[in-house]
């Protein structure tokens, strides 16, 4: 494919650009044709694959199915729920007609004014109400439950400033949609959800999380409680990378989805629903990359080494392409994934910046003198060290060290967040402190109207009101009402 | 979920009614509430997710890597490729709007006019267009060269008369979209991938296909030549299982995507385009199954083995329950998925009822007298017989009973498929055996118009031009006018 200079602008430059540079640059993803949608390219896509498989294996172990369920959603299903509606029937691509015709003034095609549909249809935005819709004909008794679906699908919002993986019109994800007898139940099944996602963002992403519940403000339209997590990026600014929402009854009353218990007694049911979407993308990048380009997680990188040749003649590439064979297959018996670039019509100098513009978190160089002396040159992606290292055990040597980078990445992150977390107890600092980014913990009375007045003063939003931390009481740092424990504030994506 | 009565129609009474019951109480996949949109149930959902994961891989070996497109495409865009826009740009979504209100006259939302589009946006048919609009940006020169991008996704025919798997609106599957320097690659990639898809359909559908190329008539709007596969349904008709095109220089035409070889010569860049969908469903569960129900090759259930306790008491069921799980991990080591089903507000009776319409592959059941014999009973869905068998390395004997189950069934669809396939000279004869249904291979003069009289007179359509069978010339059973081949033919689904 065709190369750019793959000069990045710097993050203490413009955090934005760079962020835009490097998702075209190390080919993950680019504008398409079509307003706001975006083309996730091969790299980027098995970056997204690998989240994927892990999710869903996630998904599997804690008893969920998948499914799938229409693409469009009739418009009058989305008027059911009174606040799912005022979130999500705005902005939305519609589809009025279902024929095109030639053109009779001319070339092309156009809307065949006879092929209305009598009722329009939604590119589903999320699909709570085309589900329950469907779960009203699934469920008759407590037998009959609990529903533990999940669907991967691609999902439209009509955005107006999009930016790749961050804010796009259309993006993939995964919505698990789930149906229970019982309040306490679904209240179970929400939370066990939060955990699993906190779980896959720190295993695997290795971006730390907070868990949290939002503020009414910034809960889904149709919840009844929105649990979140949140990242912080380099640059200061939060990322809600996943949430879990209690739907209580709203969907069931909604589309009149009743069970009979054990004793026959009838009741709406429970109703929980969670995703993350390609969005995580976008954290995984802005949460370890740098100046030189991607730093990949091994556990969701497409490949975890690669390996240069540096030769003199063929003689000396066909020694070193023996050498590295032998060291290829221990690496793939381990479950290494490893590719060796021995093309020739790149130099080595270029390989070395490619794949470190492409976070590959290790790279082995192997010439003449390592051939001599049974070594390798071992490059870390994450602290940019090199190392020379006996071939011998290699493969054990670097598989311990992919674990070691999973982790130093995910403690490096860690780190950052620590170093930009506070807590303020003025509102004079706060709209101080706010200028320089991060998370902030502050006390608030509770109500929308402080919240609103933060947000609008300062751009600040309530992240979540965390959930695993003491809570303190203290007062408002706006009104100086009496507030149950601090929440976290900051600017957000 | 709710249990209709599980009778099903019979294949000898209807066959069409027999597949819509089977698909429905299988919990396969329903209708939904949108027109030609199915639900696709968990348990049809997991056969799909097996096909897919086994074809990805499939890809992967050959080379392919995913990617991710748009689901919108300009509506100029489709007018570019000139037999494209004439196969594809008709009955399709439409989306001419992007925002929907409040009614102000009443309840509910209404599309804003204010909110039109400048120009309409198509769901995805087919992605060529959007595709190559892409590659046109990807490619400069030879060194860019193959693309071999495959992408996971829905698409949208609007299709008037709709069956579950078979042709709906909306349907998913896999398209390949690859991009080449020479003709000769182009054409080799198409065949590549046909024989990638007969080896599926073989080896794990348990399906036996043949391999041809479509007439003019038939082929993909915008392909130079269409390859297919076609199989043979129970009830005598073919059935389209998966098509690779070789389109020539078409769309790099229509998107002006050009590269520059080694000596800097500019030419236009060859494609290919191939896909499977949601319809292999159909084709699987029309294949093999009976009057009782699915019957399901072992590659693709989503478990192959039951496992159900007869017990008398409470004591009983812990001595099965201990003993099954011995047995349990043991094929579980070995690979072989299993469900033990010891729910305790089922009978035996209806749970063997239920896994034979569900086509699990093998059923054991164990309960006192095996208990005290060391034995378990052994039923083949498939043949429908039972045996006793001692539970020393039961594991194993499941294991080859598997493969066996495997190639029976593969088996006996090629005995049918032979069964009905036949050689005709006149087309009176054509005519008569036509009725029977099955493959007839006849002498054709090669040309649109003698095509167009047979599927008018005996909706019979040609499925292919075979390419792995000796080309043995005759006279077109029409007009008597020179035939290089015999050519398939068929009525179709």
């Amino acid at each position: 494919m065709a190369k750019e200079i793959k000069e990045l602008t710097s993050r203490s430059e413009s955090y934005s650009q760079w962020y835009n540079d490097l998702v075209i640059k190390a080919d993950l993803a680019e504008n398409s044709a079509v307003r706001g949608c975006m083309v996730i390219k091969p790299y980027g896509y098995a970056i997204w694959e690998k989240m994927q498989r892990y999710l869903d294996d996630m998904f599997k172990e804690t008893g969920h199915v998948n499914a799938y369920f229409p693409l469009f959603i009739p418009k009058s299903f989305l008027s059911k729920e009174a606040d799912h509606v005022e979130g999500f029937a705005k902005e939305c691509a519609v589809v009025t007609h279902y024929r095109l015709k030639n053109d009779p003034n001319g070339k092309g095609v156009i809307v065949d004014p006879e092929a209305k549909l009598e009722e329009e249809l939604i590119v589903r935005p999320t699909s709570e109400t085309i589900i329950w819709n469907t779960y009203r004909n699934w469920i008759q008794s407590y037998r009959d439950l609990p529903i533990l679906c999940n669907q991967w699908a691609n999902v439209v919002r009509w955005e107006m400033r999009t930016r790749l993986f961050l804010r796009t019109a259309e993006f993939l994800w995964q919505e698990g949609h789930t149906a229970h007898a019982t309040e306490q139940e679904a209240l179970e099944e929400t939370r066990k959800m939060l955990n699993v996602y906190a779980d896959f963002a720190e295993k695997y992403m290795a971006v730390p999380v907070l868990k949290g519940v939002k503020s009414a403000n910034e809960r889904f339209a149709g919840a009844l409680e929105t649990f979140c997590i949140e990242a912080l990026m380099q640059d200061g600014k939060a990322l809600q990378a996943g949430t879990s929402h209690f739907l209580g009854q709203n969907f069931a009353k909604a589309f009149d989805v009743q069970f009979a218990d054990k004793d026959g007694k009838r009741d709406y049911v429970w109703a929980t629903s969670w995703g993350v979407s390609t969005r995580l993308m976008g954290a995984l990048i802005m949460s370890h990359s740098d100046d030189n380009g991607l730093v990949l997680p091994p556990k969701l990188a497409p490949f975890q080494v690669v390996i240069v040749p540096i030769y003199k003649n063929e003689e000396q590439l066909s020694q070193i392409n023996e050498k590295v064979e032998g060291i290829v297959s221990k690496l793939k018996a381990l479950g290494v994934s490893v590719k060796y670039d021995n093309a020739d019509n790149k130099k080595p100098g270029w390989k070395f910046a490619e794949y470190e513009l492409k976070g590959v978190p290790v790279r082995l160089a192997m010439g003449g003198r390592d051939l001599e002396n049974n070594t390798v040159e071992v490059a870390r992606r994450d602290t940019l060290t090199k190392e020379t290292v006996n071939c011998d055990n290699i493969e054990t040597y670097i598989a311990n060290l992919l674990d070691k980078i999973q982790d130093n990445i995910y403690q490096k992150a860690f780190k950052l967040r620590e170093s930009k977390t506070i807590c303020v107890d003025s509102y004079e600092e706060f709209k101080e402190k706010i200028e320089e980014g991060g998370f902030i913990y502050a006390h608030w009375d509770g109500t929308p109207e402080t919240e609103e007045k933060i947000k609008e003063e300062t751009k600040a939003t309530i992240r979540c009101i965390p959930i695993d931390e003491d809570k303190v009481p203290g007062k408002c740092m706006v009104t100086g009402k009496p507030s149950a424990q601090r929440v976290v504030f900051a600017r957000a994506y």
